[in-house]
């Protein structure tokens, strides 16, 4: 059947087209696939499985953090969206229109969530009134649409799926807190989860969310060299407060207007993830959100039927490695042979192979194989589950420590303009140089570089200089690259 | 602050105006809101916890079928609905569209899914190949959109949440045997979660899903006599492969269409769940899914200060509450008096109050009272976890035997025309009787009494009669009732 997506690689080598081999990667292993309508995309089961392990995870450290969850109408009116300046200019363009509803034309368009500033600060003004209302976080996972030009599965999409936190505080210290939890607990995921290592400062005022008072935003470093925005918190400060009518009695019977603060992921952490680990076979999935930690792969006997020997031990370990809480798969097609589902598993990401063969029972052993660097052990069988447990703990970490090495050798600490273009043509990367703050010099650097500000690394304070640009002071060290 | 919606009842009674009670439980629990599109509800903290709750159970189940999750876009391109003909009949006056995107008008307007067969089987005729891949069973979690004249919270919404699974088949039995799979999941989940009992069996030819074979549902009794649909799974057989060109090869390599399969339960189920146990002080939550089972309310000592004795007491029995796995909540505000708490919470549904005076920690002891009989009941310390896991096991089971008295109550077995009509001017709630089937009777009945056959259940065939209406031969009894 040639309609039938292909199951064996044929993966173009990242060296050769970075851009291909992503795309190749997401489509074979079917994580997604493009759907009937430009941008948008469907997020297969194997794909969204990992989805659903990053969604368990991060909301519980969600709800940890006092939030709560609840669900706000996608459809936002015309009218409610340009009631702050700002955000209407930077949302209004991507937005999708419904113009038509129940067979007539409705008399003040809606558009369909960006984002959900307007509809929830809406809400907030007829739900707060008393500083004991305060602080309000509230948490929804939900779809939200941006029309963009150019798209990739999980990375820019049309329609994504996020979470978008949306809180109110009494105090500006407050609200910057808040907003620098987030960001922190956006890095601690990306890093313990996802082994994704990423930098996390403030944007500038050019790349700040559109209504922000400070927009911070967590950065990773993808294997092209391009950064990729992973998360973003943003302190809202007064402005959507004011521009939606919050506001409550304090303790004192004045009525003030609260702090706000929004925050999110996307989807996009699934692209983020797969550049980060990957290799030319195909995806290395870290084992904490892997669907399967474990595939079994049974080798049948030279003569004689696997059923007698071979397959029932193979069940029986799958049966005590799922009892020792692992996520386990037992690969019993009897259509395929041991070497093709190697490659399939590989490529699929699979943390751990476990094969089993005639003599392997015989010796009552296995044979465990890493998926990152085809480390083989041969484990006795009472061994098996807490070996197995062993060997994806060193897999995780590995994954992060590798990832880590990259980001630190990405990374290029540049003091002249022709030396910034140079690496920017070739390795590209994080470029960490002065910046005199100027948006004026900033638009510059982009215009001949493609290279924006992505971050401005805490410690940027320590690092004054001069502007890469123009030589004027920097009071702190930035991170330039190109992005995704 | 005249703002700030009033935590106190004022809750109209069942009996004076049902619909207004649902609707003052609704919105004074604060499980939902309205927005500022009609139609479209927020779902609050409270009773977006419903539906994580809900969610989970279902989710569970669902997987023990053997389906997994996945993420199909809401966009559905007009000619991709337009393919099956009934049901783009069916769903197209009901569809908001897209006509805008990214500043400009779109080639091809984009409904916002309503259902999402268009969409997943127009990928499956992509992905199905051969034999070897199916059965394939795949659900989603997503928001659908429907363009509704009348609405109500969580009963009918233009915007809703729902589950939606699609399931292909080899073979016609199979495919039956999946609709009535599903059809059982739900009527477990809704008394075994819910405590909402219901009527399971198939919809008439006027009542099934737009391009079905048959549409199985199942039925709750309200309290108003009126009755809710309360999850449907539907058969339908080869026409949605034939629509979307769906086709693999079999064992003999011939070319051959799969059956296929949908089925779906939405928020309207918290609707079903207030309705089905609520009283004239509010709501009453099913432990199972109740977000707080428990709520602790500290009594202050007449003089002298509950930070003493009373409030480090308290904590201290939540601590260990939850060590035993119960969701507890402390309400140690200190702005209230014990008497408001005891009417806040019973209005919000908690199953169990534990209250704790002066008196009961001197003895060791608190007091557990149950939300639905008010049952009190004096604990020594050490039994409070057993006492209290015993006592919440005990109004699960009693809300479901309240539920099923009352929908075998409402039951009325009739054989006259009159006395149909009698009966549905009166207390209404399913009439059970004959009828021949024919669909112009079936529309005569619900043009003079607005009742329609909501089910014909199983056991049907073994009360063979006559038509309610016209006196001709029923093959079997049918339900009929109202409904919301």
């Amino acid at each position: 059947m040639e309609k039938k997506t292909p199951t064996l690689k044929e993966i173009t080598p990242r060296s050769q087209d970075y851009s291909q081999w992503y795309q190749d990667v997401v489509l074979k292993t079917e994580l997604a696939d493009y759907g009937p309508v430009k941008g948008c995309m469907i997020i297969r089961p194997y794909g969204y499985a990992l989805w659903e392990a990053i969604q368990a995870d991060m909301d519980r450290r969600i709800k940890e953090t006092g939030a709560v969850n609840a669900y706000f109408p996608m459809f936002i009116p015309k009218s409610f969206l340009e009631k702050e300046k700002d955000h209407v200019e930077g949302f209004s363009p991507e937005c999708a229109w419904v113009t038509i509803g129940g067979g007539t034309e409705l008399e003040e368009p809606l558009a369909i969530r960006p984002t959900s500033e307007a509809m929830i600060c809406s809400m907030y003004a007829k739900w707060v009134g008393s500083w004991r209302d305060l602080p309000v976080m509230i948490n929804q996972w939900c779809n939200v649409v941006r029309w963009e030009k150019v798209t990739r599965p999980f990375l820019r999409t049309t329609e994504f799926l996020w979470q978008e936190g949306h809180t109110l505080h009494a105090t500006a210290e407050e609200a910057e807190e808040e907003t620098l939890r987030m960001l922190e607990v956006y890095r601690g995921f990306c890093e313990e989860m996802l082994a994704m290592p990423v930098v996390a400062g403030p944007k500038s005022e050019a790349e700040k969310f559109a209504g922000a008072k400070r927009t911070y935003a967590i950065e990773a470093m993808m294997g092209d060299g391009r950064a990729l925005q992973a998360g973003t918190s943003h302190n809202l400060g007064q402005r959507f407060a004011e521009a939606y009518g919050i506001e409550y009695l304090d303790k004192n019977m004045q009525r003030v207007r609260p702090w706000s603060t929004s925050w999110g992921v996307t989807t996009r952490l699934i692209g983020g993830m797969v550049m980060t680990h990957g290799d030319d076979s195909g995806l290395i999935l870290p084992p904490r959100v892997a669907p399967i930690q474990i595939v079994i792969v049974p080798i049948p006997p030279r003569k004689g039927d696997w059923n007698e020997a071979i397959l029932p031990r193979a069940r029986e370990l799958q049966r005590r490695l799922r009892a020792a809480g692992l996520r386990v798969h037992l690969d019993d097609r009897d259509t395929q042979q041991p070497g093709f589902k190697y490659a399939d598993w590989e490529m699929r990401g699979v943390p751990l192979r476990l094969e089993i063969g005639p003599k392997d029972v015989e010796k009552n052993q296995a044979v465990l194989v890493r998926r990152d660097n085809r480390a083989k052990a041969f484990v006795p069988e009472g061994e098996l589950a807490a070996r197995a447990a062993e060997l994806l703990a060193a897999l995780q970490s590995d994954l992060l420590s590798r990832a880590r090495r990259f980001l630190a050798d990405s990374t290029t600490r540049v003091s002249a303009w022709d030396e910034f273009k140079d690496v920017m043509n070739g390795k590209r990367g994080f470029l960490a140089c002065g910046w005199c703050r100027d948006a004026a010099c900033e638009a510059a650097i982009k215009e001949e570089t493609k290279a924006t500000v992505r971050v401005m690394p805490r410690d940027a304070g320590e690092r004054p200089g001069v502007c890469i640009r123009c030589g004027r002071p920097s009071p702190g060290e930035v991170l330039f690259a190109q992005a995704y």
